[in-house]
């Protein structure tokens, strides 16, 4: 019923040819059934969307001439980094899965003063997966880049471009996120979103933001998971800058 | 760090006292090491949170004096009902536990031309569980319903009063949501919104929708999995009605 997208890594796409490799290649030819002839369509996770055409499948590899050539199908224009500290179980998976749907362009797992759970390679290799999973999916072909983990205080360390600035916090200086009314321009297309762990942040951790031009941010009176509260905070941006429609 | 809050079902509360029973105690007392004396928060799931004192705590019974009552903390004043197609696997449970942080009255699972999983007691009885335990992380003071499931068709028996109504559909007549340019006027609370299974609705599906007054609403170009679609637009509805602020 849906269009089935496979992943071939930049440096298996040469000129009209590409190639697929491991899992693509088992999906394509043991579980979709897929010979010689028929056509599907691949992407490369940075900007390219191609329709192919089978023209040899082995165990191991697929030959695909390509066919047609599409840029950046799927892609938001915004560029919306999401920083997420680190959360226990799978609920960082669930918000790997659905911000890569959503939209955003780079996730930054870190650890803060209230954070309970660590990175491991093992996990942030799995989120990796999970957001090439989720970009094929939803038929992005941008492969979000997923960070290794930071400590709270180096984002401002490796983010002062952002036009845009949230630190998701409900205190009394807390606003409603409203990107149409910053003071920005509208053609401001870079967002920089900081969402807490569990515990939340510590009112140093809050006004060492501020001081970074981050604006304090309320998402109501419920109390959101941390995942849901990046999930709510990415699909509001990225509606309010008209990706969403 | 966060108020923990236990699950009085509303038989159990009578006057100026009620009662705790089964996993609530276990929970209080084997985890939390609660004792008499002690203060702690509880909400009945139709509307009213309470601080109570803890009296007698036996291994089933915590018996618990109201010290006050707070009526509808938490809750939005929307009402809105969320109809989902059912889900494989687990996906269904996420969108139960989001949508119900996020602040819906009501969930509809129902069948569709498409659906491609059923509904079985065991996992409606794991779905109003996985919402009690949201409703009472989120701070929320109502339990949303949680029906039994539906026939597509039927869901246009159980609904014509909703001011708003919206089904989630990709198609060239389908609409941005913006409930703030709708019709209706602003005082309108009620909304019922309709997102399909993993294969989407016919057209005969959606015309039978649009024959019912439902406006078909467009959620970008990124192909949103069921349950990112139910999350996605119940925070868009709640957030245009000025609930998360």
């Amino acid at each position: 019923m849906h269009r089935e997208i496979f992943y071939a890594a930049p440096e298996n796409v040469k000129k009209e040819y590409l190639y697929l490799f491991g899992e693509e290649v088992h999906h394509l030819r043991r579980v979709l059934r897929k010979k010689e002839g028929d056509i599907v369509w691949a992407v490369d996770g940075i900007g390219a969307s191609y329709e192919v055409e089978l023209i040899n499948i082995t165990d191991q590899k697929a030959e695909c001439r390509i066919l047609k050539t599409t840029k950046m199908a799927g892609e938001p224009e915004a560029e919306v980094t999401l920083a997420l500290g680190m959360l226990k179980g799978e609920r960082f998976d669930i918000a790997v899965e659905k911000a890569t749907e959503i939209g955003v362009r780079r996730i930054v797992p870190f650890i803060s003063e209230n954070s309970t759970a660590h990175a491991t390679h093992a996990k942030i290799s799995r989120w990796r997966r999970k957001s090439l999973s989720a970009m094929k999916q939803s038929t992005r072909s941008i492969l979000p880049e997923i960070t290794e983990t930071k400590k709270f205080s180096d984002l401002f360390k490796m983010e002062c471009e952002s036009e845009y600035r949230f630190i998701a916090h409900q205190s009394d200086v807390s606003r409603i996120l409203d990107i149409r009314n910053s003071p920005s321009s509208n053609t401001a297309k870079s967002v920089f979103v900081i969402v807490g762990p569990e515990g939340g942040f510590s009112e140093g951790e809050v006004a060492e933001a501020v001081n970074h031009g981050y604006i304090p941010i309320a998402l109501g009176k419920r109390r959101l998971r941390s995942e849901t509260a990046a999930i709510v905070i990415t699909t509001l941006i990225l509606f309010q800058l008209g990706e969403i429609k």
